[in-house]
């Protein structure tokens, strides 16, 4: 069987990845050990970073070559903006957290550089780029939930239990495939150097996935004091 | 009553507004008599030109400064690709244009460079410019539409009765009046050079429409040998 | 000796250059008959077009993969931005047309059709696009001077010779070369929806070409009533 | 006299332009003391951090909405990329770092959030934006050589001495005033909204200034396993 470019994207980033694995934030959400603080910071954390990912979208719809990929990107869009957002606010309500508290997270410094990054690339170069800033995030989600589902009692867990539903589940997985079937074929034929930038963004996108656990464990905002 | 920046742009594009009423394609339609080979051209590149407003659509939804007008672009983008879209693809049927030839039409010269005048603003500035880009073509077919309705027989004709029902009609009238709001909104506050700015772009996106309908009456594609 | 990937884009316009040599306002530059006021028309928007096409090195710079691209566009913008401009300027005095008067031209319907699409190219998509965008002009221009150059008495003309002599000349040679050696350059290894796509922004840019030596002879401005 | 954007900038952001004064790094540099190989890895990532600096030039260049702004930008970009970084790697030899060294520096974590911040903000908005995220790097190294060049020997230091020199002198001085002198010229008028955006841009490149500070002191990379 042919290895796909998603496949030598996957190879690349393994190291990283299962770093995920080991991080104290998604162990304690496998375990359920999790403080609820962190999951609170994390949650609006995330609720800011959604926005400007669903940013990528737009971008991703505006610089389509073609009328399959802008619509999956506009539905990507308003799938995001309509249902996913929604669910986000039901769900943070369970741990006390308000819509008017959402709106009104200021983003971390590493929220900010990460959706800075991604969108500075997707304004940059083509649709290719835009699909693969938007990878990391989608899959390794999968990659988390899927694993964190085989851990004993992480799925029923009354707090954490959704949190694994959801990302190990039918409908994120087929988000995943998705994305990554996209990025597959926006790579087709592509000269090296151009299959290295789109590997360049998905490496650093990892990188700040991490980063992304770390801020919510540490609940940090920026390293310096703030005005 | 106060003035609201919308009325100053009506106002000044008032003269260029009324033409269309007296073109030969809008007279054609309102009156029954349009030659349907006319027609079928303009609708092809009707379809074109909806592809690329959408992308107007996107880079609003990437540019927004808020959730609720982010929501609004994102509304209208997959309203368009999954909506307006497949009416416009019924309605040429009508005229007996196939899906097939919608796919394959490429853009005349006025679409190229009406299309390409939006997106480089919508580019080029901040999310008001789009929203000055969107207007000229929401609100003007409106005008016409809600014109043409009071055309004896217009509403009823059985090739364009459709058309003007649809751009009379109630869903595209608040369609119209949500970038009116919209766009007075954006200007609030804004100094006059911002304002002249914005006023530009409505002025020459005015122009583009009628240059479109001249593209329509004329069938024409390029004016010079296409290779 | 293989064909270069520019050498595939000339052979694809070539009907549509070729015509440019037996355009009246071309013709007219190199047998030294072309009306005052016309070429008048022409310097103006001309000025106009080039702060636009600035713009579009501007872009580049800011898209391009390495620093050897990104100097070149950045030497190209302060180029013409520096001195370009001031020949120009120069230039135009000999014709009676102030400093003001070029910085006060509105742009005719042609210039914002051909500027505009070249900088949503520009915006939409990687450096490759760029580049492909900036290709015609500097080309054709080239082409059209060399030929003109060899016209009896063309390079000598009190008032058209300058023009010849500019755009035939070893400076503006060198300019095109590079044009042309950059897009083959980034042209390499892509697959070839990729080159179509820089290809059909070459064959569009070219139509615009046309279309600017149209607008020069009937002196134009918008084919409707300006407001 | 009346207090210009500017000022209230400077007010709003001064906690923490007064903490540049007091961190390790900066301080290392006002005594001299500052070890070597932390100096190194500065210069290796300013130069990363120079080149991205040089796209928002571009994007303000083709962005602006008059001649002389958009001049301003091309000079600018220009001078970084001919002048101001074969400056930088003249100084970095002295420290020992090649050329090669630094073309083949790869950027921190800071550094790309950094640089990506500044260059979304740019492309999202309009030139105002990008004057803004330009600001707080220039007059920060302005503000802190003239504090440092008070400091006994600073000016003098074998190593750092051309440093406190170069940023506390009249040409950077002058530059510092240039971008000051647009950013209050590009917000005046602007509604609340407006200048608030801008002020959000300028503490935020403050924040990323001080990180950048932190990165070079801890000569740090990644906060995660990179591959």
């Amino acid at each position: 069987m042919t290895q796909t470019f998603c496949d030598r994207l996957f190879q690349r980033v393994a190291p990283v990845w299962n770093a995920y694995l080991e991080h104290p934030f998604v162990k304690g959400i496998g375990t359920g050990t999790l403080e609820h603080a962190k999951f609170r910071h994390y949650m609006r954390q995330d609720y800011v970073y959604l926005i400007e990912y669903s940013r990528l979208f737009a971008i991703g719809a505006a610089k389509s070559d073609d009328l399959e990929t802008m619509t999956l990107f506009a539905n990507l869009l308003s799938g995001t903006m309509n249902f996913e957002m929604g669910l986000h606010r039901t769900y943070a309500a369970k741990f006390g957290i308000s819509n008017e508290d959402l709106e009104n997270t200021a983003p971390s410094s590493t929220v900010t550089a990460y959706t800075s990054y991604m969108l500075q690339e997707a304004y940059k170069g083509g649709v290719e780029n835009t699909a693969a800033a938007v990878l990391a995030c989608a899959w390794s989600y999968n990659f988390i939930g899927k694993e964190l589902a085989t851990w004993k009692g992480a799925l029923d867990h009354e707090f954490y239990g959704p949190w694994v539903q959801t990302y190990s589940g039918d409908e994120f997985s087929k988000l995943a495939k998705t994305c990554i079937d996209l990025v597959n074929r926006l790579a087709q034929g592509m000269p090296e150097r151009k299959l290295k930038e789109m590997e360049e963004i998905f490496v650093k996108t990892s990188y700040f996935e991490y980063m992304f656990w770390d801020m919510a464990v540490e609940e940090s905002m920026w390293p310096c004091k703030m005005v």
